[in-house]
């Protein structure tokens, strides 16, 4: 035994809840029958109020960069003009994604740790064009970074009225305010292992009338992820490709939890978990990856200061129990992140940051015991109204 | 309670042992961490084992399908030519993805409830060319045959020995004998749904050294599927996208089940099982779909008579508890199917083929009751030398 929990604090595949967990091991039904469509349909709902929205909602059994893939082949035709505004790691798939397929991506990026800039979104539409769609990240996973889509859809409207709003919501939608119709986003991706609390395999995408006018005429090849192909199977409650049925059966009672905790409360959650996350980073002496005014609420990242190497830091973690992420692409190395999305509470916050405590003086640091887990749960208290 | 146990008898998904339906209730893992690559890479290894082959053997998020589509976007580029064999529904999915990529495909199509004559396949091959693959579905789960994929496959190096042989193995490999390795196999998918008693969500493929030097110049645009970037991250026990980690906990333990049992013994037990399902068909007096040469050991197909609506009879057997697949594309309502792979009895099949006895005495079809359950058990005892 260890003096710690295990804590796995990556930004996903993400804790599961019990009851979710053990959804996973219940017996498999017939895909094509009665029962499944009942759940299919039931999940779908639910996944639109979560979405907010009134569009489609499709799911598709993959990983979260085949739901991005699904948005593009699904959509766009070769050649056709496309912004993709990237600020970071995930970012920079989305608009890989859409030239592997031919489209001619213009790419619009903004420093790592920061967010996108819906003035220069402006600038870079008026600049080019006709623009068929414009691709963005509402929670860039490599940096913690959380984009302002409102802001950024709005911008692509007032220049771009017409073109397709393509959104990679799967690290951040359904634990952070989003609204996909008022917001005007045409299609939407989240991933099953993410906020959704569930094993990953599914991804979600919701697909607006507009976006449906478009697939029509869509020339890219596709045929896993063509999801006019899931609109159909979906009439009947089913999926045109054989599902992640276990998977379902979790998302189930992920679903349920989600509605009895209520999305308000499920927001603020994450909202105090964000802020206690931060300020126990900070009182640690970390310096924070992300511009604070766009940190996001399910994932932190902060520089390794001089002298603390990522595997000795990590091995130490390991050792007591916290599994954390380390950087990717340039910041590999320079960088850690701590996932704090779905199934996450202000204890295992707490746990976390004590953790770090007890590694950091274990390796030399100076750390004065016990401080930064008393700003970590002042920080939850303030974003919970119950602190000043 | 129902007098009858539930019996999910459809060609996938699989019912599942006990012990890997509780593997899916298993808490989450850092899939970028040791325990993760330590699980992958014993999986892999198992995998070779049961596709018989020293080829690499790739993991992917997916359904069947997918994975026919990695199969064809990783290794060929427009224009290629292509042979596409197909005996029924999955035999044309197969040919429809390649030319949905591009490729220049030739279909030689058999009847339905045949198996592909490797004459017509030499045929065929020398008429055209030169070709770069050639597409074969080991078990056509639509007709419930089983090509004789030896033979074939020396067809098409006798004729075209250059050509790379691309085998849909989905709903057959790991229940019957294969041979990846000696019968010169390029790229071989199967499904974790199927043979291999895990819930769906993973497709695994072998790579010939042969594919993997097409795959350095195939043109065909691919992202989500494109299995060279699934090697790279296989050689650090990983996956290049977030894997269906509760599915790969349930693989684990139906490959130690596997294992337990013997791959000989499984592969006595499916044919035991599907002389025993035809066997017990045919006294019920049905006519069963498949060519007997080729009739596969696991999934069966039969007509419905004269009189037997599809509807009527199947609401029948649901309400036993006896869940079975209809026909699919130009059979749909003329057939049903019983599939018999993975985890699967003797006893099993006696409990659904009890159940067909009621219902078809229920619906005034002319039974006698316990003759067909005698006729499956004495097939299976045949099957197995322990009766005449």
């Amino acid at each position: 035994m260890n003096r710690f929990e295990p804590n796995l604090r990556i930004p996903g595949p993400t804790s599961l809840p019990d009851a979710v967990r053990e959804a996973g091991a219940r017996q498999m039904v017939n895909h094509r029958g009665p029962e499944f469509a009942v759940l299919q349909n039931s999940i779908v709902a639910r996944l639109k109020t979560n979405f907010r929205t009134e569009n489609d909602v499709l799911i598709v059994t993959a990983a979260g960069t085949g739901g991005l893939e699904s948005a593009i082949v699904s959509f766009l035709s070769p050649g056709d003009k496309v912004l993709g505004i990237t600020i970071g790691a995930f970012g920079d798939r989305f608009a890989k994604i859409a030239t592997t397929y031919g489209a001619d991506v213009t790419k619009l990026a903004f420093d790592w740790g920061t967010a996108a800039d819906p003035d220069k979104v402006r600038e870079a539409l008026k600049a080019g064009g006709p623009w068929k769609a414009v691709l963005m990240t509402q929670n860039e996973t490599s940096t913690a970074v959380t984009n302002p889509i409102q802001a950024l859809a709005a911008a692509v409207r007032e220049v771009a009225p017409d073109a397709l709003i393509l959104v990679d919501a799967i690290s951040g939608l359904g634990a952070v305010p989003f609204e996909t119709d008022a917001w005007g986003l045409d299609v939407v991706v989240s991933g099953s292992q993410k906020a959704w609390m569930v094993a990953p395999g599914l991804v979600f995408v919701s697909v607006s009338p507009r976006a449906w006018e478009a697939a029509a005429v869509a020339k890219m090849p596709k045929f896993y992820f063509d999801l006019v192909a899931h609109r159909t199977s979906a009439e009947s409650g089913q999926t045109p490709w054989t599902p992640a049925v276990a998977v379902m059966f979790q998302l189930d009672v992920a679903l349920n939890l989600i509605e009895q905790e209520g999305q308000a409360e499920v927001w603020k959650r994450h909202a105090a978990v964000g802020a206690a996350v931060r300020a126990g980073l900070t009182a640690l002496g970390f310096k924070l990856l992300a511009d604070p005014k766009f940190a996001s609420d399910t994932v932190t990242g902060a520089y390794l200061p001089d002298g603390l190497e990522w595997k000795a830091f990590n091995g130490t973690l390991r050792k007591l129990g916290l599994v954390v992420a380390g950087g990717q692409g340039a910041l590999k190395g320079k960088i850690f992140r701590i996932g704090h999305m779905g199934h996450v509470t202000i204890p295992a916050i707490l746990n976390a940051i004590a953790v770090l405590e007890v590694a950091l003086i274990e390796l030399g640091r100076p750390v004065t015991p016990g401080a930064a887990v008393a700003a970590a749960q002042v920080a939850a208290l303030k974003s919970l109204g119950l602190a000043k």
